[in-house]
């Protein structure tokens, strides 16, 4: 199962409507409320997949929440509240279920997206626990898509790539703040979350004729992090995007440029040339 | 594991926030959004647990929906857009995955919530599918909470209960539209969608100081329904609601009234004083 792919698929199939201003395919939905916008988003998140089974439950609650807190700051959203299921095994320590809730309930409060509900039910027998979290957020300034780098942008990166399973995983932030202190100061293009790995996810951000050319020996590495671990590691959570002007230099680092891009040519590749689109996390 | 237990604990930490109007505990969950207000909830659908692996897909898919749409009509909302998840293993057939969210897509259009967006991930092998929706609505009219039948009100319930599990559960409509009329025509002091059982949602309907009497005689049958089976069986999807003016004959059957109650007392019993507030899916 190639799960990018079947889910490419189902949403081909989705009808427009009237009320879907950003439908399936971005990192959240946007739709229309009577005069207001809502930001959508759901994540899940698996143990013994995203997390391993010895990592403390209340840091697989704050990364759940925090995964999916990413993907609305990655469209320029603030968040206003969550909803949290899970899906455990009958035998599950209830106080290890306890503890994953109160991890994510205290990262949804504290990111300003507090949990307002959810559903808990029980799998067979030794079937790993799984989340997931539903998002929701508004827009203060402007909803930024994917699929949108324009010629001659800049393509920035926030923070720093790579080597983030050592530690980074477990402890990140949202770059919420980050991404509206960006939106005020420049006219961002396009912008994703690094999650599946910077190459794949620079990969959404071309479009039909934009090719996005990265320059490797510009990422900022984590420490232990190398240029191909940083490349196709992903999980770093962190934001990509590309602009036309300067944004301020503590925000993000510059580490490539727009080009014109041939039906035929690959959407991401190194300034040597080679093809970088598919680096990253393979869904299957 | 009592899941119902568990979430209970879980949210009662949930702190109050200025933006959440009605918390975890209902139906769904109201929160704030500028001007409008957003009802949001989630909920989860396991197969080999609420359908088999026998279950037609485009059925499984239409169900995942229905089920989260009926909490929706239950708060007294309209669907404005869905989420949709799933969690398989990787030797699913990818064809089964696309009739279940092709039922599923159907399903949520006709109803008026279409599905903006979504999460696919892989299990471990031999791991039964497990889909989540969490559906958005607005409340047109009034939010209609659980927890709020006033002595002296006559309890009412939409359709027929009981024997669901012969055909009903996999091609119940939400009651969307009746919730509407009904909230149009009187003022409906509390409802419920029956998914559990009777006699246990009803006890959701109970206060500290009311209690619930049911005429188990008046219940309307299913064809195929015993009166245990209808008190007990759950997987409905009627409305359940009490209030103190007379409905539309043919949106509502008279099955009780809501008299004074003790602290000790069972929140729901039958005419004949049989305590029934705990029959219904165990949650274990």
């Amino acid at each position: 199962m190639n799960e990018f792919l079947l889910l490419k698929k189902i949403y081909q199939t989705a009808s427009a409507h009237k009320s879907i201003i950003i439908g399936p395919g971005d990192d959240m939905a946007l739709i229309a409320i009577d005069e207001d916008e809502l930001l959508c988003g759901v994540d899940q998140l698996i143990v013994g997949k995203h997390v391993t089974t010895e990592t403390p439950p209340a840091l697989i609650g704050q990364k759940a929440i925090a995964r999916c807190f990413s993907d609305l700051a990655a469209m320029g959203g603030l968040p206003i509240g969550s909803l949290m299921t899970a899906a455990m095994p009958p035998e599950i320590d209830e106080s290890w279920a306890m503890s994953v809730f109160e991890g994510a309930r205290v990262a949804a409060e504290k990111w300003g997206g507090p949990i307002v509900g959810g559903d808990i039910a029980s799998t067979e027998k030794n079937v790993q626990p799984m989340f997931t979290v539903t998002a929701f957020g508004t827009i203060p300034t402007v909803a930024v898509k994917r699929n949108n780098a324009q010629v001659g942008d800049v393509i920035y990166v926030t923070g720093k790539i790579g080597n983030s399973i050592a530690n980074h995983h477990l402890h990140f932030t949202p770059r919420i703040k980050e991404a509206q202190l960006l939106i005020d100061s420049v006219e961002i293009n396009t912008m994703i979350d690094i999650s599946d790995g910077l190459g794949q996810d620079a990969s959404h951000l071309a479009s039909v004729n934009t090719q996005l050319v990265i320059d490797t020996a510009m990422i900022p590495l984590r420490e232990g992090a190398t240029i191909p671990s940083a490349i196709a590691d992903g999980e770093d959570y962190e934001l990509l995007f590309t602009c036309a002007t300067k944004p301020p230099k503590d925000l993000a680092t510059p580490i490539g440029f727009v080009q014109q891009r041939n039906a035929l040519d690959p959407k991401v590749i190194t300034t040597a040339g080679e093809d970088i689109s598919n680096l990253g996390w393979t869904h299957e």
